[in-house]
């Protein structure tokens, strides 16, 4: 735990810090920290962003036969038109069963350091097995979902075209390596800030200027930075003061369950908050609707600084910066069923 | 009944009439029957195909926070990507809930003489109104579909500029108006079978040609006519036999509940058939996955025929051919909640 309170510390001593001189000085101190989003999508680690692999990992995100119920695909709970997120505090699945903590976002989820609240998977492609088979979710199995594939000959020839050269593509890693590859390519570039970043002084006003500097100069920015301002380290929360139990609830320990490790109790992957003004609502437990109110709570419980409203506003409104171009996507036109296609099975 | 009953004595007739001479025979004989679809959308009645109003009604379309759950859109049950379906028996809604009926594809729907199974809604407005309200599909009321949209200033504008010149142009009757105009756009034109309609011999094989022969001679066409081979007209289910309690289930009583009409009771609108190899499973309940099942089942309870093997194989192959070209949507951005936006209730 000593890191976590060093650098809270070392937090409470820059509060005092004066304001950037000029716009250079804020942008040169920003560059230290934040990244801009490149305008193409990185490849993930062992895998290829080829068009064929990228059209079936769309197809296989907006299937819903992909769940046991033949109701739920990826884009239920990371829905593109909404920054990813589906909007609602924790996702619905199978059921109508409510899942214990709010859908991150996808959207630029390939610069994160691992998925999920508490990093359980390293990379997307290890994500998106997840919810494919957890009963509160898709509820389905890796062996189902093979045989749906394998069924449609529409699925036959795409994976064919994905994975060139495979005897047999048609299996749940090439699934997920498939998703993967079309997540990819959902990156929100050309934000306002990202635009700051480059070099242009009016691509963000005065306020949300004086919201950056309140970020890196309050220490946000110790937890909240990288590419995707957060999602690549691991900070408990309530390092000075734990929120509501609402908030935080006792039963969630975060990544205490992944790594069964003393001191990593109510410990999260640092929310990155890339395009954060539009997916509401926030924290784990998505029960904090409001921006503001948000800020606020972890300027308490994380830095134990109290802001003033002008403050809080500030940095909201840097936040709304964040806000990148969100990727167009055509709904794919998916494989027909055949009798040999496993129904669903809702009920 | 009597009408019913006439159509089907002259059908029982006409099974034993000759095949057609030649192509321009068979061709001249579908033309008087069929009809194929324009390439451009008409424009429903009372209503305007402007870009701003089918975009509008595309987010409207696709957005779950027209629901109180947040969870289900249009799109949910009526899948672009499969056929305008969901590919499921009934539909499943707000609370895990079964619904009632199959969901009916929205493509070329527009073409259809009224909407749902029993057609209890004349235009495509009417439709819209109806599973936003139902409290086993989106549960939602007018009053909050309307304060959704007021509170979200993308809304407002998409509004303003789909209907110019209103006042008040968000009221859950332009939110139906628009939606209208863009399922009007969501035709599927260049079916095979209207190339041939066209005079593309070619377009069609010898197998096909064989079914649509036998489509007209036994009967079929009687009640699927027109542009959408079907959804034109009221037809008893089970003239000749009635099917089995599963497929044709006591408790409804189709267009009887809407007209309460003595003799009307198992009346349903007859299912259009455009695209109707890749929108299973059949029939209002569902229950029949396999086309070639769905077409001898027809042949039984309506018209009294017992079709071959071959004669359904043939019918079938024809049935394929009335698959046309799908639409291509661009999935919408949607607009942003705000603090004032209602909060989904899923629970």
């Amino acid at each position: 735990m000593k890191r976590y309170f060093a650098s809270t510390l070392a937090i409470a001593v820059a509060l005092g810090a004066p304001a950037f001189a000029d716009d250079a000085a804020l942008r040169e101190a920003a560059r230290d920290i934040f990244e801009a989003i490149p305008m193409q999508p990185p490849v993930p680690e062992g895998n290829m962003l080829t068009r064929d692999r990228i059209d079936l990992g769309a197809m296989l995100f907006f299937d819903p036969r992909m769940s046991k119920s033949g109701l739920f695909s990826c884009q239920s709970c990371h829905n593109v038109g909404i920054g990813g997120v589906d909007g609602l505090e924790t996702s619905v699945g199978h059921g109508w069963q409510a899942g214990p903590r709010n859908a991150p976002t996808m959207l630029n989820a390939i610069f994160n350091i691992a998925q999920f609240w508490d990093g359980r998977a390293d990379t997307l492609a290890d994500q998106a097995k997840g919810p494919v088979q957890a009963g509160v979710e898709m509820n389905n199995t890796p062996e189902n979902v093979e045989a749906t594939l394998a069924s449609m000959p529409g699925y036959v020839e795409a994976f064919k075209a994905a994975f060139p050269g495979e005897a047999d593509p048609i299996t749940f890693d090439n699934f997920a390596t498939a998703i993967e590859a079309f997540e990819a390519t959902l990156i929100t570039p050309n934000s306002r800030f990202d635009q700051f970043l480059m070099g242009q002084d009016g691509a963000i006003n005065e306020q949300e200027k004086r919201g950056l500097a309140l970020f890196m100069d309050t220490g946000c920015a110790s937890c909240h930075s990288g590419i995707n301002l957060g999602g690549n380290g691991y900070y408990p929360f309530g390092v000075v003061e734990k929120p509501g139990a609402e908030i935080l609830p006792e039963g969630d320990k975060g990544r205490f369950t992944v790594t069964e490790t003393a001191g990593e109790e109510y410990v999260f992957r640092a929310a990155p908050l890339r395009n954060i003004a539009i997916t509401a609502p926030y924290f784990h437990t998505g029960k904090v609707w409001d921006l503001t109110e948000a800020v606020s709570i972890m300027a308490n419980s994380q830095l134990g600084a109290e802001l003033t409203d002008d403050q809080v506003n500030d940095m909201v409104a840097f936040l709304t910066t964040l806000t990148g171009e969100q990727p167009k996507v055509e709904h794919p036109l998916l494989p027909v069923r055949t009798s040999s296609t496993p129904r669903p099975a809702p009920m």
